[in-house]
């Protein structure tokens, strides 16, 4: 058996569920698990559907074609996924640390279905990092001069490796305008704070200064907005007096790379649908 | 339009939401809400459906039973409910009132959709409470010996209230087992910790005899088997070792609460079904 | 016995806590829980202090006056309480009832060791809950026109049933800087949102705009800065993007009266410092 | 300056602070963090201390000699310690990365105190991370027969390396009475389950067939009652319905690290007091 992921949003009406579940029933596939909801407000239908078919060309090769004119009448927007094929992922970084092993240790033992074809960085700091890994390693460094020569450089790279999409696991340079809407809902960054608090630099500084209880971080797409774009998930921990800057910082990391990491999972199962700003996440 | 909510599962096999969703299209109704899973170790199929109708006596009387000839066919469990229709709860409680007052503040500011005909305790001490909220309250004693005879006197009160489903308030009686058995998957219980650890009586005491760092509180459908039945919701709260066992009960009557009042709100809402004394929260 | 509690700051030096521990010692009194910090960025020493003595009067009645002599010494800003005098409570409501409820029911079953002689409204549908828990309920109607007028009746009954702090309990008023500076750090509010994100009205709707995946509440004390003054205590639960505003708002609630409930119990514990807009919270 | 930490206890009794703050402002140290309390029950006084002297060898090397007469005085069991001098970790490690690469990239990244000179496995699946972070491997094979022989062979890289402690990094053997004997309170355990529930083999197994909303994690010392030594760190993760064994050991990975992590972070920040069973931790 194949299995199949499709996510799709469209005005909603009735029947869509019946259209759709009809097209698996003729060609004797199953719905696995199907997930789907109305967005009241602005009347669209979402969903997130996984289905298996027997694994036979004369029915595989044809589901796209055929799909289309189902999606079109409906007026839906959608995607299929084999989950079987592991996306190709590039990790930018800069000089910490934490999410980078965080995230190669995952990859190492297996637990994330992704390749990893390179590890871009501004600084040679955690090349040391990549190599431990055996991932290959480009240093770009970015400066005011050069930024529009060094964002060249590294879309080579990623069209080079074939590369999906793009984690910034604490990756420090904000990308221009350009790139960012060459990879829509492709970047997935962290940043260290539980936006829309403290966006922009040092979050943790403000915190600090603002005597907050809790501190936090959240994943998000990256969009042509610096810290705006949709979120995908957050967290905190909770932090109290006695805890100077370098303990908020130490504490954020825990929830930064954790953040991250299902981030990245979400994405890669496919289960994110982004609509007006906003995620849309099947868990 | 009319809502309906269904809550159904059977043996998995293809084609089951195509036929439901036909089903309510024929109908001319629509599907706003559809969560679908399989259990792939026991090819269960597992069904949350809300959908909507005409508001026509023609199309919702016939409903229920044109639906029984798909659900005998497909050897599946299912239940229809109106989410218009307010349950009737009854409330059991002995003396502790932190339970009692944050149902009853939510019942009063209309946040839960339920009725609350009667409140029954084997003690007194809950009765100014109930007056402050004018609800009808009973006291029935019980003792090892009046044990069968007070049970009843309570499903006497049950029968003539109505009741649909009951809440154990940090009730400290057990329900024997024929009691329980007329109300399958309609008694909900909060047991005071984190289950299966510190089953019977007095967890925190035991919590604190142990060290433990975190306590909990797990919200349950009462079987014949104490502190066994399936769970419902759980969740904890930090303790640390200047925590004494009074500091305990403190915080933990903050968690007790808090899960059982979500826990009534899942089971009001229809968002539980249960199967092999494991709930599927449709949520 | 008799036990007291010390909060006291002051300038950092060596031997701060040895005087303070011999002046016990010599009046055979014994340190029961002393937790104390140094700030080292403002060298400032922090220090919460739990002690008891034999309850002779002789000892009792001369420690303030003896005890001043150290303070002047090093310039300490100090405050002793007597943890069985229980401090009377206003608080101020408007129409949403969770908070009140909440605080009502833990003061009923002795949780709070506290006095409630007034509840003031600037509307009068929460009397009906005053009247329940038999506290008296001021209705002082407050518009743009009154608003001076209004305060000076407010304070009038403060001031009339000796009030030592006040809890705003959803109280959807703005307290003038003349109010507010009467009470310093005497004055407990409970913000719906996760401060510093979602200041001012409506945290919840610009909460649901953003798209956030957690929600939060913030108690803090009030000062002349809207929802600025030094936070207490805060807290977070997670949602989802199939919840509605109704829903962040319901969820929402059971994070403000927690965390509402935790800032008071802080507050009459006597765990709470305040120093330069932030809390120091001995817990 | 120089910085020195004492952790003590003993019966309580009044003057026990003043006269330990007397000790060292005589000797011109300031104390910059106190935390006591009395365990009321026991009559038991415990002490976190930091305070720091002027780096002078005739104050610092006579300060525990002078400082025993006092704590015989007081029948004090004590320590002191020098926080920068880092204690040498050993790393027990089976078959299981994401503890392993979690202490490891902490340790690279400088964010642990400590020195990490052997990792001791009993399978060679982890050689290959120990080589990429340069770590001596030493694969030491347990089995029944063999058992008391391979523990000799442990203790024996132990005493060569001058190990501190040692922790056991989802160690799968269950180590000797006599092995635990010998290093009371110097060994840190991860279980993979919310103790005391799910004790022993395979805890999300248990957890799963149990259908608990939520799974945990539990930090403890390692005594010769197998996951019943006193309990440092415990946190947890929801999980649902939809998830399988696999999502539950996938959650709980990230539960585990974080978890001893912190386990290890208290440890050699000299945080933890232990006193029967149970651990107090100045956090």
């Amino acid at each position: 058996m194949k299995k199949i992921i499709l996510l799709a949003h469209c005005p909603d009406k009735p029947g869509i569920v019946a259209r759709i579940t009809n097209f698996i029933l003729e060609r004797q596939g199953n719905a696995l698990n199907l997930e789907q909801y109305v967005d009241a407000k602005d009347n669209i239908f979402f969903m997130r559907l996984v289905c298996e078919f027997e694994n036979k060309p004369e029915i595989l090769n044809n589901i796209k074609v055929q799909f289309q004119s189902i999606a079109s009448d409906l007026q839906m927007q959608w995607q299929l996924y084999d989950p079987n094929k592991k996306p190709k992922m590039a990790l930018f970084v800069s000089k910490y640390s934490h999410c980078l092993y965080d995230i190669l240790g995952r990859f190492s033992s297996g637990d994330l279905p992704i390749e990893i074809p390179i590890i871009i960085s501004n600084h040679t700091d955690m090349e040391v990092v990549a190599n431990r890994f055996e991932i290959p390693f480009a240093c770009i460094p970015v400066s005011k001069a050069n930024k529009a020569e060094a964002e060249e450089k590294q879309q080579a790279l990623l069209q080079e490796y074939k590369i999906d999409f793009i984690v910034l696991a604490r990756y420090m340079q904000i990308l221009s305008k350009d790139f960012t809407e060459k990879f829509p809902n492709q970047i997935i960054n962290i940043h260290h704070s539980f936006l829309p608090a403290f966006p922009g630099a040092k979050p943790y500084h403000s915190a600090h200064r603002k005597g907050v209880k809790i501190i936090g971080a959240t994943s998000h797409y990256v969009t042509s907005d610096l810290d705006e774009g949709p979120i995908i998930e957050q967290d905190i921990v909770k932090v109290s007096h006695n805890n100077s800057i370098s303990d908020f910082i130490a504490k954020g990391k825990d929830v930064e790379k954790i953040v991250l990491s299902r981030a990245i999972k979400h994405h890669v199962n496919r289960k994110i649908l982004v609509y007006k700003n906003k995620t849309i996440i099947f868990d």
